[in-house]
């Protein structure tokens, strides 16, 4: 994508072939390929062809030649609502690593028990960028934002049932945040959330200069 | 409207005259007489032909002879998110307090500012049912139902712009909420949440015989 | 949950695997434990190591230990319109038994047939609290509301096709519904209108002492 | 429009010039000539150079020499769910009544106080067809389909506010009813309703020679 | 349904066994008995127990002595606008034939080829009641009213992809209709229009007394 | 706007003195200058500054230098359902006529009376590009695709009420064509369709050379 | 369809038996015979009995006798913003060199990637009609009309995920382009995109006798 | 709002005089106060008696001691896709100079006219952050992000008319952008996006060190 970050390839509507392809063409390149929406079945394909190719099966990537530790300057901190907001939260996650940055990850702090958010607060203080994931009511991200003192990227999931439309309620309560300081990112976009707070943590670097 | 209760006049669709009409038809009966939705101006238009008619402004109530003091039994505790929720949190208040029922008010404790909540929770401990008035992201109830140990009313209201289409986006955030134990009633309907306080709270009267 | 409610499991988005761990975690704890949202199927892989799990097909809840007799004070009557909105009322009896309260059920008493409800009205003057199940038009908890004097709470159901755009149209209904006195809850959220009226129920109590 | 219905003309989108022409152009005709959609105001300018134009001013209607008594065989009954939805209703029934057609008029018989319609049952089971007029919820249809053995027009009104979306939700209400014999018009459109229904007794004549 | 009319179950969301068990309980009624929505291998099942069970797959329904000549005064024809609206028109044209009246099909004459409804123009003056069934733009209802002197029932049907959201854009064009004495039912509902139709056509007979 | 064109100005977000000065500013250029969304009021302040400055009251356009007949090959046929609709196709018939094509206008031919569109069907033949302006169900450029042997632009409008969704319902109806062959413009466009019947045109002439 | 082009079948509801009776009856007719939305599986069952069936795998058209080289005059262009959105362009690729058209194909020059497209630019220079096909945000088109001097057909498709609504963003987002002279047509709808741009074609050389 | 950055308020919902008290109450503080959703008619009655009190009347915001030269690390630039998109990005660009940030300002460079923007291709580069504000398509956003190597902040505007549905085209759009490393906030919210560009840059000011 950009200079010094992974090549990226979208798996989800592509054959094993077509991906295989892909990867062995951008392997020639210096540094991490991946692929996001890579199911474990598909995955089992492709490692016959490609033996070192590694997966995240939570996160749903597989990648050649991830870094080892954090090779980048800067903390991103990733939390979740619920525990069926995981795998969206990993494909942040691993994304962020494969970047090179730091990843703390902090699971199911959901608003309907506030308690555990606050017993957690210092996640959300030592964060230099933060990514908040939440379906069904996608409440995190504003009490979160009140809380930090640094960028927020709000994601919401399709996680829930009935009203919450695949993910719109959600999307719509971040979009409407009280609490200035968010960006918000596309349905279940673990990925591009992963991306912007690479780009955030990037600019420092720049403006350091 | 029903037994103990008053009787309740839509003034949104109707003319002064016949808002006058009815309110004099209903005077007959013993007790209150309340009318929801009046903007000053009718307001002024009524009094001069019901000269002991009062008026709720922030309320948009106006109301013949109101309880002094609480006559029934249980507490009411309501909330807003914001002060631009105030409105509809009143009609909702004055609502519950021409109800006969005792009435706390605590505004202006969204959830991008959690401490303010936090600070304030013997609001939400002594209430016997809550009434979380929310516009914008209406994030407040799911983290008020996660305190509380009472019923939840939760009462969207349109104020927002852009994505939170009128009130649509508070409404499905409360559908949504992962807090169980939560009612929801249509946008800006503080007088339906009073209401049904009211009946939540009549029900204990009725079981202790 | 709340003290003297069941531990609850969200059932729909967990392995069994995960699920028997979640239950043998909380069976520690004195009390009802419940899991909702459980296939048949599933229901089968959690018996082998579970054995003195129990399930209750209709309403897809599994559950350790549940009260024999109604041990709280409080009486939960529960109306649906069709006969495919038994699965979603049956998840709120099962949940308002397993809470130790007394639920009476009547199914199929639509609005469009009307004789049917009004030759059934002792269900609705005996409750102290009235569940409402209906799908496609979900009129029911309007009528309802009118003849009852105890708190409503009404539950779309996803029951229809077309234009019900799988529980919209019933949910617009109920939260339009021109009786007050009616909270809704999340489309076929059965168990959220169980823990709501529990709320209810248990405020009663407490003031009515 | 149709031989022997009157010539019609949809006031809202001309000017008082526009409208006066083209009643002129159509008084050579034979019969009646009206215009809906004309606010009292227009009227007044209308009836400067139109002195024998009649006005129903609830209705919005002006029509060039309507019948003294109803020409047509069948009887058309016409109900409202509440107060604010008479405008819609009076356009139903005097379009109607232009037409020739015995039309008889319940307001207010709307779903939340039930025992209202059942003790005027009569003008459900004396007509021959019926429009059912309701906004908010817009349940009604569905409960007088139940009760009549005759076709029921049912037209959804844009009264209401928040979730009722200027009518949508009682526009869903009345497609998704439990209750078959229901044809559903456009939001408002009492004129359609009742062309509808002389087309439906028109028929009748015919096929009853 | 209603006397005269043939008993009716709802298909959709029942079992092979229900469904049996109810057929054999309206047996003993006088006259028809009706099931819609019956997939052919449900039909297979329900046929071992019912041998006298009759099945008309296109219209997915099954019936009980049907009648063998329409003995109904009255008659419908029934339009489509293509092939694939044809399921949805033949369960409102088997319908009105189990209902006992006359039924004239009508199919593939949609607005795009408008010569082929013009040169098929005595279906549509020849009718009592008309129904036209239309997916996609759903046009055709217009262009029938504005030729017909007669009711007309409109049906949207689910056939079409992209912006035809499932019937919702021929649903809108039948709403919007600019001819007037047109009523539109729920999308893919054939049934309900068959109902509708005859419930039309039975009130000539009551008029005509 | 393109080599030929009339250079354009969009007048609706803009203040009469932005506009006066654009205008000065273009008119260096050689050729037509044009404003739309222009209303009389505002025509009314431009022409004091800008005297030569043309305007075209219901199409809402103001010009400078129109040319006094057709200077480009090919010919426009504009069709409307509805007369309130007139003010769309003045829009592109202004538009076509100034950018230099010969233009046919052909109102109120709408489908409910379908005999007035086939008693002008040469207009549809004789044309080399149709614009078809439709508001309500927006049926009319389906019915007319299906005629004619050239390209087809559909323009859906705002005009309606109720479920027309203010040109939703209209937009959707074109968008599901079955006649294949159309181009759909946003609601109101008339400029947009204009433009693309020109560049149409051009491309005729391009590559008939 | 239309003189001169090929007779085409719909073939996505309709089995197997019923093409291929289609197809044989169509074949009596000279010229190209065709059908589309055709699964792999299906034509190899086609093929079985019309051996002279050709496959286009990516398209998913099958057609009897295609034209080998261009017969027609004018050249189409057609983009793609994605590779996932090939198989729409190929239905439009495939429909067009089946009508007899030159078809220039262009995949992968998405707008975020700008510079893919301006080292392209002689194909959309060369183009006398473009087809620009897009998913998720839809921009393409928007930048090519810009730069092109040709019609412009815009096709959205179901591409995407979450706030793309299987196609709803993209098609938003060409109904609005700010680039006038596009013409938009239903999700994913290739084939319709084809038969305009021919129709548009053919119109050149019926001007330019 | 966050230390260092000015104390806010949002002016739409309150009186002159809640807002002038709320101004006083503020003053106290040290630094910068402004008010953003001020009208100019609102900003001559604070004037009155706040008199140092300034107004950027296209941004609609009033401040207290503004300071002269940013004080902060890093250049925001701020893209417009039209001149209606101006108000908007105002309010943006003096919300990042009053919290003490290098603005860059780029109106009118929107996709359909591609050009204009590369030939400024300096202003995106130069950039810290990129703040892109457009209406309609709303599609400049992922052109930028393509072009960039910083974060980039999207906002849609309400500017445009029918599908743009008052900023829901360009917000979903903009949600789906191919383009990753944008963050979208609230429709016309300029406001949000600067706090959010703020946070961005005052965090690489603190890991920079
Ligand atoms: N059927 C249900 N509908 C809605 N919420 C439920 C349901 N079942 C369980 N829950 C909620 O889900 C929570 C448990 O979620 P989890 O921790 O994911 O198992 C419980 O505290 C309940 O509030
Ligand atoms: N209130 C109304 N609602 C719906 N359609 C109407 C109404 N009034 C008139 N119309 C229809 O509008 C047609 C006349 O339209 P116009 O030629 O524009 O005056 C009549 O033939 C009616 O079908
Ligand atoms: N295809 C159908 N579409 C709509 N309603 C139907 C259909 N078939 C049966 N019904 C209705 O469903 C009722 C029977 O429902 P049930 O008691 O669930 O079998 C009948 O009285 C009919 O009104
Ligand atoms: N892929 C397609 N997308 C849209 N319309 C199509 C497509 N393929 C065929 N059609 C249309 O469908 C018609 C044939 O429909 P049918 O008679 O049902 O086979 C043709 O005349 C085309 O206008
Ligand atoms: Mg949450
Ligand atoms: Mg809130
Ligand atoms: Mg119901
Ligand atoms: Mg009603
Ligand atoms: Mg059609
Ligand atoms: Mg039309
Ligand atoms: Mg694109
Ligand atoms: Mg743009």
């Amino acid at each position: 994508l950009r200079t010094g970050f992974p090549e990226v390839i979208w798996g989800a509507d592509k054959t094993p072939e077509q991906i295989t392809k892909i990867i062995n063409l951008m392997r020639q390149d210096d540094g991490v390929v991946m692929a996001t929406r890579i199911e474990a079945e598909v995955y089992q394909q492709l490692k016959q062809t490609i033996p070192d190719l590694m997966y995240y099966p939570t996160a749903r990537i597989c990648a050649l030649s991830a870094p080892k530790t954090p090779s980048q300057i800067g903390k991103i901190s990733i939390l979740t609502a619920g525990t069926a907001d995981i795998p969206v939260a990993e494909e942040a996650a691993v994304t962020g690593e494969l970047c090179g940055f730091a990843v703390t990850r902090l699971w199911d702090v959901g608003v309907a028990g506030i308690h555990r958010l606050l017993s957690n607060r210092d996640v959300v203080y030592n964060a230099d960028v933060l990514i908040v994931v939440a379906g069904m009511e996608g409440a995190l991200p504003s009490v979160v934002a009140g809380m930090a003192d640094c960028p927020v990227i709000a994601v919401p999931t399709s996680v829930g049932y009935g009203a919450s439309f695949s993910g719109v309620a959600p999307l719509l309560t971040m979009l409407n945040s009280c609490a200035a300081g968010i960006g918000v990112v596309n349905i279940d976009n673990g990925f591009g959330a992963a991306i912007l707070a690479g780009q955030i943590l990037r600019t420092a670097k720049k403006i350091s200069r």
